[in-house]
């Protein structure tokens, strides 16, 4: 019989911050391929008898090509195994999930997409940001900082004078070039940004700062998220302040042995 | 001894998309205030001892202001009592949590945000639409249908001629305006959308359209989304077809015992 593939979102690190359903198919999967970006403290919730694959691809370094990850988790499936594949954050922003869907869907292999608790969404969780509100900004924006060709400079002069409140997935380290990208697209020197790294896990840090200022802030560890908007004058000053959260990173005890089963076969995944 | 305000996303519907720490929260609850749109069956795991308070304010029918919903969480948690505000989606999204965090810093109330899976991640999850494509769009914008004010209008033009996905949350039923909006916006009348109605739920209907012919689209019930965006061409239409999931919407037994005490004062909310 053939298997399956679960498109699982890991969420943005805490591991009480899986849902339930990502929980249960990563507590009975067979086989897990997983990217860099996923803590270590959900990687111990995967059943000691499923393989692991780290098919993780870290910026510049490319340890393993998209090609090579699509053929892996539909050769995995055709051998009959329930296959997670477990993306940081949700599969379908900024995860390359498409290609994986386009991928299973030309081999004919079964699949489900179990969305997850996005990072700009953790990050605002943890900074007490509203990213969206009533009176400072009626949308938001979750866009990435790559390489600037002339058609995305001009996207994000519109994108930042919409007045959207701008969460930049994966900014990298080059601050100089990010503020003057920013300044370009036309936002004042004196909007507020936030630069929030390893959000939700015990590491977080981060730097409040604004466009202008945005070139002299600390370099902080990836992965980390940039919030700009007026909405980040809302941020809990105290808050940020808090390196760690108040409690262990770990989901109950009894939780963990809810759904691990010791044969696959006479509970299989739903 | 005070009480705290837990302000939780209780995802898009399934309650197995809350994550597992909204789960424990709201198992240890001792008061709850919940929106409109939370699911019924979300609601059926609130302990049967704690308070039960429907804050829900439906578009035009404002049952309840948004100063008294404020004014009964700080006085629930002044009174000592474990407070989950749980809000459909993710707080942070559209959910008004702005101005609860605001009053609730000024009542000096404790208070912890846990995020949860916006609508409209659910609904890509669903359709098997993924929000970001390497090859069709660097962006995705959230955005309200409220009504149209000359500098909203210029907002519009500006996101939609970015080239990022847009996606509508409350788009309403006055489908000729809103294809009025998106065209005057710039869009193409071959821009592919999608309306999402109540999705991750078993009432889950969706109609494919473009912007063209939005104008003529079947009304979904709410609550809806509409996505429109290159990416929505790579939507599974066979996923689209199935109106409801395969699998009863529940948690399994086991989990709902987990969190549940007997005594609140024995067992605190951590």
């Amino acid at each position: 019989m053939k298997g399956k593939v679960f498109l699982v979102g890991a969420g943005p690190g805490d591991p009480e911050l899986l849902t339930v359903k990502a929980l249960r198919f990563l507590q009975n999967a067979e086989a897990v391929l997983y990217d860099e970006l996923v803590s270590s403290e959900i990687l111990k919730l995967i059943p000691a008898t499923a393989q692991k694959h780290n098919v993780g691809k870290r910026c510049g370094k490319k340890k393993i090509q998209q090609e090579e990850i699509n053929f892996l988790m539909i050769a995995l499936a055709d051998s009959g195994l329930q296959v997670v594949r477990l993306k940081s954050g949700d599969p379908m922003i900024f995860g390359r999930a498409g290609e994986e869907i386009e991928a299973l869907r030309r081999a004919n292999v079964d699949y489900e997409i179990v969305p997850g608790v996005t990072a700009a969404l953790g990050a605002a969780a943890s900074a007490h940001i509203s990213l969206t509100h009533r009176c400072q900004s009626s949308a938001v924006v979750f866009l990435t900082a790559h390489q600037a060709t002339n058609s995305e400079a001009a996207d994000w002069k519109k994108l930042a004078g919409s007045g959207a409140t701008l969460v930049i997935y994966m900014p990298g380290h080059n601050y100089v070039d990010l503020a003057a990208r920013l300044k370009a697209a036309g936002l004042a020197s004196d909007t507020p940004a936030l630069i929030i790294s390893r959000a939700n896990t015990q590491d977080q840090q981060t730097f409040l700062t604004s466009v202008g200022e945005l070139q002299f802030a600390r370099r902080l560890p990836a992965p980390s998220l940039l919030i700009v908007g007026d909405v980040v004058r809302l941020a809990d000053t105290e808050q940020l302040n808090l390196r760690s959260p108040n409690r262990e990173m770990s989901i109950p005890a009894e939780m963990i042995s809810i759904f691990a089963t010791d044969s696959i076969a006479e509970d299989p995944v739903a």
